[in-house]
């Protein structure tokens, strides 16, 4: 639904991609992109909690437990899911190839895919494109990287910074995909950042499962978790101090940098939601712990009322106030209750605010950008999750996809 | 989206009801509705298990546990729900005017309402209506009260079965309501089910906790459980042979009529659910337990991506997949997992059928009552969900719902 700015994109040192036309989504875009990362690489990924996982995840999550993987392939427009031992072996067909004309193992390979699940894969379409995958491969290709890994995306989804800490200059660039099948467990659809910080495969990891809790694991479309969710974090480990000796203000001046990157992503993907016209916050305040204000959030943000509702433009609260009651809320909590549409307090003591003004709320819901605002009243926690409304369009997205 | 065939109804002796038009819900058809319980009956009700209960969910579920209900008033327009004290209040006031009218005390009293969440009911559309009710009382009455509790609903959903145990007359008679704002935990949005037969209020507990289990809470239309779902199950005791004196035969013909009842309302209320084009029942085969199976099922059903490939006709049996992957199956189940479309076999051995002809199952999938088959091969029980599928129409209520 909305378009992406003209930003400036930087490329990561020791970071060469490429981007090629295989056939596999549309004759018309690119489909299949190649990743080099540089010798002393780290890298750190996680995975889709759907239990029918996609043959290219059971392979990365494999391979992703050794040293450190030199290659990443990535195609759209077959999800490679469902697929069984044809799957994994239709995998290791097409790396072979790769592994050949580059010299490196299978393991050193990680794959990704995303489209239609239950297709076997063609095969040959990413093999006859493989030796001008390698022959393209440049560090200034982030831009090709993030369109050709969309589907139902109606646009490319990447955020880049540059910022000095200390005397260097620090890249952190990413892309994501996702726009429908969208509740992200541990991951969204398609995810890659890197970074040239220098940093541990330790610290790599906490950082991505932080910033995957709050950003990734926080939105939802339609409560579907995908089977090919994977969420790749890369450091090419470029600069000369490492993280690790960065002074805490400098370490939290990377986070904070590191965390501004993946939520903007998660938020673009909400933002191009399928058949969205609104973009939602929810925001749950004043809770004992973060779970708890989650499941609340997501339990608001799942219900198909309060969703064709807000694509109504419709203030139906009672909606909201039920899709509460339905999340894992004590019973008691409910009177200490506050729903608020936007600055709009409507619920209070367990009834309507008398002096709620149902024409202002019928005002602000015009806008694009809704919040609600959930307040618990029984502790010092906030979150926020992020969904879209479900519309016409979403319905005919998804009955016409495939077709 | 199925209209109800002529069928029969039998009134329940010492069951009397009246309905008429408080002009709550229109101004042209019947929105309230008054049911009279004669002295030595029994009753038992179960109710949502959404924390945010509406003020006469709080009031049935507290007077129920006295001794014997005698007047049942039900509402269509309000579901004096997220009213806090004042709904309360509102329900004591009205009921005031009912039990000075017929000499009873207010516990004496159920309510139950349905319609719109967050507003005040209309307190006085009902009171003005009770001298009209108390007047028009008589045992051959389903049928205006099956009408009168609707709201989204386009049919009445009414059944009724007359048999004989030994040498008496046994009748069974029901209606329910509900379309959307389906899931229901525990209850539909309303359900109100009668007989004659002279039975304990224990013995009756039990039915109707088991058949609840089997019924109303294997459908989903769109996942949000209501504020106000109420089941409620009468025996006017009328039959000189009580259940609980009856032969093991004679107690497992009343039982499958009773079940027969319920499973045909649930079934109704999923034929008529909101904009669906579609009745679906998800078979879960072969499972260790029915909760294990109905977790599966519902992950199935309440996918928004299922629901709308189902709704597009198009045998997307990869959106079921990963909806199957989605629920609590363990994931070394998968490989062994089965899915039909139909008596078509899709997937098996972790991977497509080669067998399966997709031509055949687009043909199936334009059939209205669609069968989706999942065979788990992990022990002997099943279960069976019903939904419906998501349609433009869905959408076109839900947003144009209270305008």
């Amino acid at each position: 639904m909305l378009k992406r700015k003209n930003t400036k994109i930087y490329p990561v040192e020791g970071i060469q991609l490429s981007s090629v036309c295989s056939e596999m989504y549309s004759k018309k875009r690119y489909d299949l992109s190649l990743v080099k990362i540089c010798d002393g690489s780290t890298i750190s990924g996680v995975f889709t909690k759907n239990k029918a996982k996609a043959a290219p995840v059971i392979v990365s999550e494999k391979h992703i437990k050794y040293k450190n993987p030199k290659y990443l392939i990535i195609n759209a427009g077959n999800a490679n899911a469902g697929t069984g031992s044809d799957g994994i072996n239709d995998i290791k067909d097409y790396c072979k190839i790769l592994s050949d004309e580059i010299s490196c193992n299978f393991k050193d390979i990680l794959v990704f895919s995303t489209g239609v699940i239950g297709k076997r894969i063609n095969v040959n379409n990413i093999k006859k494109s493989i030796p001008k995958l390698i022959e393209k491969m440049k560090e200034d290709n982030w831009d090709n990287f993030s369109k050709s890994i969309l589907t139902t995306d109606t646009c490319p989804k990447i955020i880049s910074e540059k910022f000095k800490i200390g005397n260097e200059l620090v890249t952190i660039t990413g892309v994501a995909k996702g726009s429908g099948m969208i509740m992200p467990n541990m991951a969204t659809m398609l995810s890659f950042v890197a970074t040239n910080m220098k940093i541990s495969k330790k610290e790599l990891d906490k950082i991505l499962k932080k910033l995957t809790d709050i950003s990734y694991n926080m939105i939802t479309v339609d409560s579907d978790t995908s089977t090919n969710d994977s969420s790749i974090l890369i450091s090419s480990c470029k600069t000369k101090t490492s993280y690790e000796k960065l002074s805490a203000k400098d370490k939290k001046k990377f986070y904070s940098h590191m965390e501004s990157i993946y939520i903007k992503l998660a938020k673009k993907i909400i933002e191009d939601a399928e058949g969205a016209t609104k973009f939602i916050s929810i925001n749950v305040k004043k809770i004992k712990n973060k779970n708890y204000g989650k499941n609340i959030g997501m339990s608001i943000a799942n219900s198909p009322l309060v969703k064709t509702a807000l694509f109504a433009e419709d203030p139906n609260w009672g909606r909201i106030l039920s899709a509460i009651g339905n999340s894992k809320i004590e019973s008691r909590h409910i009177k200490k209750l506050e729903i608020y549409l936007g600055k709009y307090l409507i619920f209070k003591n367990n009834m309507l605010n008398k002096k709620y003004n149902e024409n202002l709320a019928i005002k602000y819901l015009k806008e694009k950008n809704i919040e609600i605002n959930i307040v618990l009243n029984n502790g010092n926690e906030e979150v926020t999750v992020w969904t879209s409304d479900l519309t016409y369009k979403y319905i005919k997205i998804n009955a016409e996809y495939r077709s």
